[in-house]
């Protein structure tokens, strides 16, 4: 029996303040209106930035609020006015919408759409949501909210995938890995032959070799403080692994010395400005490149030395790597389903949804590099 | 009488201590060795770079020394092994040198050659100078110490211009005029139609303007504390002119509001580490690049707010505007006496070499933009 038109009970994750664990609840989720789309999620994948912002009392104003901005479903249902998808199709969730309209979305090669906007607000509309938990409006993350049986989204931030899209693996597509694979492809646009440094091992780390080594980098060094990490990223690419803490001399020398004059291109997925300042000074001073991949929060200041600049360094940011979602992030679902790259080595764990708070927890601990939920 | 072989006894400006007036002396000039090659000076161009220089403490060891860097005459003699420039050629000076057999010269689109590690050394060769005055070595700043009537640089620190070269005003395009223009043309690559906003408005940022003007730009706003440049750099191809004091918003704000979310290019020309930050916050978020043109001195900090690249947004250096000195700078000297570009608003002062002293006075109160020195 259809559920178009009607008000859905299910479960999703839900963070009543920054700090508390998840709590599975019910939840109601309205039909959509005009330009939107009610999913039924298939799978979740849980990123840094969710587990990060779990505890960010900045988040507090936003609660409740259902954590999560991977996923991957099936339409449910469409509002007025939508035509890029239909019920049944397939769908990746978009944590950056590409509206079409904008100035960045007509005119920029680069993905920063104006409505963006509203991924700070948590709210898949103007000023309102479509999901309610015991009478009480319901945030989304990001404007996604993923972690839930059904959501209600815009039509400008999910995209069509095809008919035979790995809908549970292929979630992490939507930020993870789009956002190393495109750090490398798009915003450094690293080239064959060159050499690549990636500072930080974790599920964006590797997808920044996978995108370093389909690019034709010769050279792939992998850094990180934790040695149990090297072994995976010499499975997605990596050529050498270095723990910077085996060398008197600081890292940014190590490298330079090791690359002839320093690396062609590096990427900083720590999240720590100190590392930002050392990436940026273990390019090569006459052409590298320096991408800030690792999100850092707003407060934090960079302090870079001027002479690095007295150069010809370039230091640049990159987000969710420079797709523009709703064309691109669907192909890199095709490439998957043909194989071009593997997303297994980075999907260590699938839980189900009720047991988010351990999923949580393995990411936390460092046990995992990417955990997907099931609803 | 050929001087060819002999020892030259001539005129330079010497510092002998930092901070000291310029003295004018006279020098004993040796003939050149392997791969060098003795200049007959014919103008020299004050910079800003020199006149920063000139009161640096940094600089005592390396005094007495002869200023300057920016240079155009003709070739005396040459030294063995000499093959690119032979007696009675015109040729400019290259304070950035094109060895053309580094990885750098070889391989890469940028031209931070290798051997610009003789620049610090303030010598034309790896452990000595063919000048002396008084029975002691004589210094040439940046390598290269243009303030002279005669001077031996290296092979690769010179090239050679076309017969009706204008020698008298071409010497800046050998460092100011192409520091400025390739920022825009290279290291930027500002595209047509785009939008420009330039911070600094001397020499330099003026001929940053050039190079956003002959790019195409539709948009250039020039941005400077002092008003009294704003006519110059309309002469230039500024489209408006703002003081940031005029505005209660900071300059950031005010550019980031008139010009659609950002603009596409800026550039830092002042030398100041907060302006570098507040260009980097006037870009556009989605694809604005920063470049930074103005040198800084090598102890300060740049402290910008890492928010600023959860972004698009690319930062970069530019040295000597990213020209390939040796293949390139001739062709800009062709430009000009092809009339592509006008050197005349950037050139406000001409002074024999001996008033150089009254030249600096000039450059400090900001009386002058550029100006030439002849011999």
């Amino acid at each position: 029996m259809s559920t178009a038109g009607k008000v859905i009970k299910c479960r999703a994750a839900v963070l009543w303040e920054p700090g508390a664990p998840l709590n599975i609840e019910e939840i109601d989720v309205a039909p959509p209106k005009a330009k939107e789309v009610r999913v039924r999620m298939v799978a979740a994948g849980i990123c840094g930035t969710d587990i990060k912002s779990l505890d960010d009392k900045n988040l507090g104003p936003f609660c409740p609020i259902i954590m999560g901005h991977e996923g991957t479903g099936i339409v449910e249902s469409v509002g007025e006015g939508v035509s890029t998808v239909k019920t049944g199709d397939k769908v990746i969730i978009l944590c950056l919408p590409q509206c079409g309209e904008c100035n960045t979305c007509l005119n920029s090669k680069n993905n920063i759409c104006k409505e963006t906007r509203l991924s700070g607000t948590h709210l898949t509309s103007e000023d309102n949501s479509r999901i309610t938990c015991k009478g009480k409006i319901v945030y989304q993350y990001i404007a996604t909210g993923t972690f839930s049986e059904y959501i209600v989204i815009r039509e400008i931030s999910i995209a069509k995938v095809d008919e035979d899209a790995l809908l549970e693996k292929a979630c992490i597509i939507g930020c993870g890995f789009a956002t190393g694979f495109g750090a490398a492809i798009n915003s450094a646009k690293v080239s064959p032959g060159s050499t690549c440094a990636v500072f930080g091992l974790g599920g964006v780390g590797l997808s920044v070799i996978i995108g370093c080594k389909a690019a034709g980098a010769t050279r792939i060094i992998a850094v990180d403080i934790n040695k149990d990490k090297f072994a995976k990223a010499k499975t997605v690419g990596a050529t050498e692994c270095i723990d910077p803490r085996d060398f008197e001399k600081p890292i940014q020398k190590v490298l330079f010395d090791m690359m002839n004059d320093g690396v062609d291109f590096t990427f900083e997925v720590t999240g720590n400005p100190e590392t930002v300042a050392n990436a940026l000074a273990s390019c090569h001073k006459d052409h590298g490149v320096c991408v800030i991949v690792g999100s850092l929060a707003s407060w934090i200041q960079l302090n870079i030395n001027s002479q690095l600049f007295f150069s010809g360094r370039t230091l640049k940011g990159s987000v969710l790597g420079g797709w523009k979602t709703k064309d691109e992030i669907p192909k890199l679902v095709s490439d998957y389903t043909a194989k071009k790259f593997n997303l297994d080595p980075l999907i260590t764990h699938t839980l189900t949804l009720d047991k988010v708070n351990e999923a949580v927890q393995l990411m936390k601990n460092g046990q995992c590099i990417r955990c997907i939920l099931l609803p």
